[in-house]
């Protein structure tokens, strides 16, 4: 594994912020392959095939299903949404990182078929921002809000099957935090060792 | 674990840097606390006690040896060489990191006894670059560097047992990679885990 990128699984309850984070972590490094990932619901207006997703049909999708293309996938609603296998690992084989922005329970279905990623958790700093970025929105009702955030205390409880855990009190020093964590990651002995023993000896 | 310090073990060959590395890494973090080692040897003019090292007498030393106040020990020529354990410990109890410069014999020691703890080995970037340190330095025979070399290679071997590898090309970057290693590990959920969840649910 040792010239392989490095898959960034960053996930957690929503409301934390992962996508502000993922966007100013691409920013702050480019190389970073971002995986896009597959639906079955109709594109919006504005959304790009490739760019924001891959458009798929119903059939196009079960038939990738069956012959485990997809890293993970779940169902919502009607819509069937997936991580295409194929794309990541052939990044990761060039030596490139990959980056996954994915909601709890999909980070953790990967985390089954590639535990050697590097699984991030991302946290608001208060229980309260959570539930006022919640509010936020105001797309929801009080019913809706109160699921959601009853829903993101439960994920919370699952933080432990990530190997770190970075609070989003501030963009930039949580993006900082996380870039830490890729750098110490390349700087393992497990990763570095083939190279070095041919380097040194 | 979650409040305690982090033990920082830097080790490597010797001719690797490790010590300049160290002295960048406090003046970066001034908050780290160096663990200042025993010794039986006589302080050399200007050395001070408690500061360089903590100058014991053979029966003081041995006296603490068996009372098992060491993380590790060694003897070199007439004069043993110890890492204090009280005072290591009630630093990281604190909260406080605490630096161990050592060498590599004396880092896998203390890893028996503190596994827990962040171990950093420290390479020069070439062979050659090894070989030129320890020449430049110019205070020992053929024979004596030849020795040296031998054993820095026989240590590279051993890297496999250490968490993480710098290497030195660059004294301001090798120590922004310590740093990095150093914000990762206070990531580690099984770190925050304990706090989070009392913070979140």
């Amino acid at each position: 594994m040792e010239n392989r990128g490095l898959l960034i699984v960053i996930s957690g309850p929503s409301g934390a912020g992962k996508g502000t984070i993922c966007k100013a972590l691409l920013k702050k490094d480019p190389s970073i392959h971002v995986s896009v990932s597959a639906t079955t619901r109709p594109p919006r207006i504005g959304e790009v095939d490739g760019e924001n997703y891959y458009f798929l049909t119903m059939e196009e999708f079960k038939e990738r299903l069956e012959n485990e293309q997809f890293l993970e996938y779940a169902k919502v609603y009607d819509n069937y949404y997936g991580t295409p296998k194929e794309n990541v690992m052939e990044q990761l084989q060039k030596g490139k990182d990959v980056l996954l922005e994915i909601d709890t329970e999909g980070a953790l279905k990967v985390k089954e078929k590639f535990p050697e990623g590097v699984f991030i958790f991302i946290l608001p700093p208060k229980i309260e921002d959570l539930k006022s970025r919640i509010v936020g929105r105001g797309t929801e009702t009080e019913e809706d809000m109160e699921k959601r955030l009853n829903s993101a205390k439960e994920e919370i409880q699952k933080i432990h099957e990530y190997h770190y855990g970075v609070i989003n009190d501030d963009v930039d020093r949580a993006t900082g935090d996380v870039q830490s964590i890729l750098s110490a990651e390349k700087l393992k002995t497990e990763r570095i060792y083939p190279q070095w023993t041919e380097k040194y000896t």
